[in-house]
């Protein structure tokens, strides 16, 4: 519905580098290219204002910070409209990295990482199921993720 | 059971500094953690090596993109054991961005992003659907996304 | 059970051409089915008497009129007896066009209509959800309806 | 995402008035909104130019034509990817009067009216269930319907 | 849809009694409901010849005769139209006490009762599920049967 | 557990016949099976002692007293501590023939008979579902009853 | 059904103290029990014949050998005649520690226990759903064993 | 995590034994594997130190003391976070021998084993559901259990 900037295959070039190694000097990126540097600085520039790009990141491997245990947890609500103040409450828990309304049938879905099982036990028994409004919870460990990757523009 | 390099507060305080924006001057970080910029850079090298930081990349908001829906979806397969080539297969869609092995009722667990419900209509039919292993799929279509971030160090 | 205006073949006719388009002339009608225009007064003013024709009406094509998303909601209640007074309320919110009352393991079985998964979502988080009887609702979005006719006499 | 005509108060009255009754004179639609004759015709028109008006239709009920079982089915296919020749199975079977291809756990979702019990048990075992490529089907059969409207512009 | 004989208070008086009692004299129905005993005659036969009255039997035990395990059990076959087939065969298995083609999402639901928990399994797994059309089953044990009765007229 | 009258094969002789037939004289059945009439009048009388035949009734065909919805129907209950309660409640309603306290997830299982659809509409939302314990009902309509017998001694 | 060799008092004393400690010297027991040693001897003698003690065990912590994760897995055939095959191929995995044919969805129900997470990944995916005839498997993961004992006498 | 005994084969050759007949005499097993007694002797203390062997049991039948029903039981509780107060109060029923706080959809996963069928329906009527927070539950019997064992060192 919005208006989007309509990006041109020198900008997917652009974004594709970037979104390998955020670190790539324009310089090269311009060679790469055939441009300017100067043109590579504008788009780059042209992508952040419209929100597209927004921030350069370190990427980190969970697994190597001892996050071995990653799960999506399906949040089934005592009443559908205690959703808001669930959600305020999820935030609080450093160990649910992501939550979806979504249609189906659970309340909220939300995915979860911690470092053993028994970590987990510990945020499914203290942290999510001592929330007043949760009545039940249906957990699905990962046992493996092949595939990993964000939208390619 | 794999052996960790043990993260010290230090590594911390850089970690969560680079996860905002990866960006940012050594000797800022330097002087705002008050050690020499050597230091950071040793201790940047050091998680490197021990994988802990994978890549630097810049982040992008699909919705800026065009890509409006984004959905989970459990995939039934007719056979267990076509789990391996139905990975390889999936792979090969773009519009596929994350697969699970979980444990629960579906042989594997999917998230997709499209343009549209038409384009999740054709992604669905004639790409997944398509795949001559799977019996049936469960679309859980994401209505709103309240939490989205990443395991902190 | 109740007593029924038996319909025969000119009745038939009659109607499937009315339900295809209500505006054609009677006199094409006689013409066309071999009888007189006053036969055509007669059968149709016996159907409305009967209650088989209920009325007439300009058709509509909700997409042209911007609603994208069509889905059906199971909703379940806290008590079953609630199920009159959520109806009530239900009939309030124009984007529910059908509610029905079913066998299968929902409460309430509901269509609905809404302009885009945001408003969707505002319609299932503000109003829907937001009525204290309901305990949980089940969405399944149509992606496609390549079936959409009515009875035919 | 396509262009619409954006509807003004008097087409929503017009349309209002004509969803009501079809028949309705322009001439007493122009004395009810104020306007010409000329101008209703000049809308309508539009309308219909722009896709918003389809048609215009007698309506019956199914009841008074002795179809007093109404359900929904939910179809599940051995393979995902018979969905379209199911499709057009399912069209030749006059009794299918909506099929919907949704999210959720049913490969199709068809609703279906019948004249009685034994005949709705004579569809699914002689018609539904003889299809080839269908595993199994769940039916939901109507006990009521209490709304039942379409969408107001 | 059919002609009922529409049957009278005297009628369910002598339908009440011989549904307790079938060697109750017809003498005794006679000055019970104070006709003569030609008249009850006359009424049975009438409701004989309707079809209302199939028989008279005498009523059995089943634990008293060592059938201590009732149960239901859900059966899914592999394709929907192998039902009639299905249904001959399991006739031929004298455990299986009734059988029902139902809405809801199982193929077929049978009634089937045994002398003990290990001649449960026998007919589970030697005589139910050795039918090649049979994909699965779930069986729900009786462990109490508060209410059994007849319809009253 | 308890002790059994053991029947053997002249007992199960006569039990098959009388329950074809509940009315043959012990003449023509000492006849048949090669013994006395006082035979007959011992063993019957031995079985009424232990409890195997319980009774002689006039069996009725309901679909010709006008009962033409058979159906089974899940009940859950809000807490499973009610259940006497509601069977307490549910013996109350005669349309309610059976009931079963059964392993699975349903908190009683019931059969219910009604004279239509409509009828079943009204005893589903009047009478079962005003009972304050009940949560939610699951209805499973039959649409045919292919096998219909009872344990064969 | 079969016959018990029915135990006393004294025989539950006997089997509680062995249950807890299998080395107990008879003579400790005979001075605790308030008889003598031999009577001891005879008791337990008689319980083996009965094969009420079939045997003694050390008993180990499966959590001190390395084996972390201790889940349930419901298998699902792809024919349920295929049931006894299927458990003479699981028992050759060594992970799968008990198996049950039980009432329910499931076809097999398993316990197994694993070294870790991605053993259990390996277990799932090279041995179990490696058989030909599972269609699939759900599994339920033990976070949490509070209660671990056996049937006491 | 913790730290191990890292056990060797001649360790796993004694517990192998053991695990077998715990009563095996250290000189059998000395002479068997070729080593002394002592070191036998020593290697069995060593492993009890590191909790590998936690005890000495008798085994008992459960089937040999009445007990004839074996199931586990999905248990769903009205809150979550009365998961703790539950266990408490099914800890002082005798009949339950585990349980389970798992992932997937129950609260708590029990097994439990009983005499009959019908002390199966008094402990789930007059125990389990007596207690306030749980709301219902589902009950697999085990009809077989062909796999039995425990974890191999």
């Amino acid at each position: 519905m919005q208006d989007f900037y309509q990006i041109d295959n020198l900008d997917k070039d652009i974004l594709h580098a970037l979104m390998k190694n955020a670190r790539t000097p324009y310089a090269e990126l311009a060679k790469r290219f055939d441009v300017s540097a100067g043109t590579i600085h504008v788009r780059v520039e042209k992508m952040k204002a419209a929100g597209i790009i927004t921030g350069t990141k370190v990427e980190i491997d969970p697994k190597k910070l001892g996050y071995d245990v990653c799960c999506f947890i399906g949040v089934n609500l005592k009443h559908a409209r205690d959703y808001p103040a669930t959600i305020a409450q999820l935030t609080q828990f450093e160990e649910v990295l992501e939550a979806y309304y979504t249609t189906g049938n659970y309340s909220i879905f939300i995915k979860v990482m911690t470092r053993s099982i028994e970590h987990l036990q510990d945020v499914l028994i203290n942290k999510i199921q001592a929330i007043e409004a949760i009545q039940s919870t249906e957990t699905l460990i990962s046992l493996q993720a092949p595939i990993q990757r964000t939208v390619m523009p």
